[in-house]
């Protein structure tokens, strides 16, 4: 795939969204990486004009794609939850995006509000099943309204979905020098699922005697996450404790404008997506505020997705070296552009 | 209730349970408070005598106390969850324990892993709810062990259980100068569940003019708590995404060697149970290295909860004190019972 070119549907949509995507495009221009490029204009906007979503017909044209960036969703013109449900979770389940990839690493030179964490004790991923869990959408409400109202929701957690993003992750170990791999979950109270996931990693960690497992309860980890991070190398957990967790990580791994993660559907037979972790924050959008570098750091998730594994190191090691100088001129308050201009160069360079 | 005494249930527990419950006791007696103490050996050591954990007898028993107090239970001898639901959890359950009350405080002279927070930006209380939602124990799993395996969790959530937290969250809310409720949940995914909270909140917050209230997601509330915690004065949240904040507060706060938490039925019509968040530490236990804190600050909980507002305030007072010394005295290295000498000392005097 090196000398092909990548057929890449771009999401801009809402908010610094399109900010921060077009400097994930300038970088990808200056990696060298020959992309063809369909925007599509699904957010906020679309959904006011049309009512519409996320059309099918758009959602079969995506499918058509080898990789697919996006932006951030969300407006608060938008009922609440419309977008993250009808688009985005839409796209990850009807894509089959079980994997998403959350990498926690703390570049050199970025601040963490963590008093005395250096960069060696914090460098992680996160692999947080995408498909199944409290995102299902199970559940239901009776007698909505009255004081006898009951509303469930429901855990739903497969065999065939579990071990395949657990095999993922001890893929992800087995490849790590560390080759660490912690299981997160809540076994003591959710004995079902924590069952289920416990005796698979337990059944696979024997295809892979090199990696070391362990287990960690959510809460303990969330507190782990705080004072001994060091503790962790690869985590494969659930969809929701995958959730919390990875904005526990990007707090503090310094901020959420450095977070940036992957839907990956590892089989390739759907694009997978990636996308910053942080939101379309309205308030500062369309004032070149936005820090593009999760953005370009989801690129580089993405040129590593598509067998681009040297443009992939190329871009990521831009970033770490952008970051890097933010230290010493710390407040120098570059534009979305800039940064992305800067970065690009040194890409190029 | 300022003069008669109190009947108070003592179950120390397992591993540091039994260290750290004595120093609590003892700071109840310099607090003039009388009490008339039973204790009951509940743990891994009856376990494995009589394979019981909360026999029934007991729980009757216990029934008629003013309030309980629980040192930790846990051991590795003991198939993990197994002390957790039978014995934890069900006291919860069967006593109605629907307060779960967790100050997340940062005491002046204590260090904190957050680099730049003060004692000022770190001063909140998370309202758990704790017999309802994932905890409930509902689920099932069919086609055990094999490919075809399916496993499940639900989450019940009822209005008659919601309203009833919220309610004692407003009221908390109403009491503290700043009068800010932030209820804490996923609506945008926990969509049946997530609505029962939110129109709660709502329509119980026309009986609490005086209270502002907000709402944050689970993943963002998570890192709030690490990058921004001033956000927060009370908080309002389901039984699991409690579980976890707390675990969170408690490590940004000091750690877990200071959370103090009461499972509380406010109707008082069963007593409440007061308990640190630690657990069992067996690796420490009998060494006299155990952190007393968590537990004295249960106790100044306790004590507030049984009407004695005036001694819980000394008790906390003391313990304030006493965390301001360390900070001079770092390394002094004290044991458990010498820390629960010098706050008693505090107490009395
Ligand atoms: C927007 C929301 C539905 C989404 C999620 O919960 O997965 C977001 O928080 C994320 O982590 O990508
Ligand atoms: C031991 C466990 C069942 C318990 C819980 O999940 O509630 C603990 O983590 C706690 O927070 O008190």
């Amino acid at each position: 795939m090196e000398s092909s070119s990548i057929r890449l549907a771009v999401i801009p949509g809402d908010g610094i969204g399109g900010e921060v995507v077009a400097e994930g495009l300038k970088v990808l221009d200056a990696a060298g990486v020959k992309t063809e490029t369909v925007e599509y204009d699904l957010g906020a906007k679309r959904y006011h004009l049309s009512g519409e979503t996320l059309p099918d017909g758009v959602l079969e044209e995506l499918r058509g794609f080898d990789a697919i960036l996006l932006g951030a969703v969300g407006d608060p013109s938008v009922p609440p939850g419309v977008l993250e449900r009808d688009l985005l979770l839409r796209l990850r389940f009807e894509l089959d995006h079980y994997v998403n990839l959350r990498p926690v690493k703390l570049y050199p030179g970025v601040e963490t509000p963590l008093g005395g964490v250096r960069p060696e004790d914090l460098d992680m991923i996160v692999v947080r099943e995408g498909t199944e869990g409290l995102y299902a959408g199970a559940g239901g409400v009776l007698r909505r309204g009255t004081p006898q109202e009951i509303a469930t929701q429901e855990s739903l957690n497969t065999a065939f979905g579990v071990e395949r993003v657990v095999r993922y992750a001890f893929d992800k170990a087995q490849a790590r020098p560390r080759r660490k791999l912690t299981l997160v979950h809540k076994t003591n109270v959710l004995t079902f699922a924590g069952d289920l996931w416990a005796r698979t990693v337990d059944r696979v960690s024997v295809e892979y005697p090199e990696v070391t497992t362990d287990y960690c309860h959510v809460d303990a980890a969330s507190m782990f996450f705080v004072n001994q991070p060091q503790r962790f190398d690869v985590i494969v957990t659930d969809n929701l404790f995958g959730d919390i967790l990875t904005d526990i990580g990007a707090a503090v791994a310094g901020g959420i404008g450095l977070a940036a993660s992957g839907n990956v559907n590892p089989s390739r037979t759907t694009p997978s997506m990636f996308e910053p972790v942080h939101g379309s924050a309205p308030d500062i959008a369309g004032q070149g505020k936005a820090d593009p570098t999760a953005t370009i750091l989801s690129v580089a998730m993405l040129l590593d997705h598509v067998g681009l594994g040297d443009a992939a190191a190329r871009v990521e090691r831009a970033v770490a070296d952008d970051l890097l100088g933010r230290q010493v001129t710390a407040g120098s308050g570059r534009q979305t552009s800039e940064i992305g201009d800067d970065i690009a160069a040194r890409v190029a360079g």
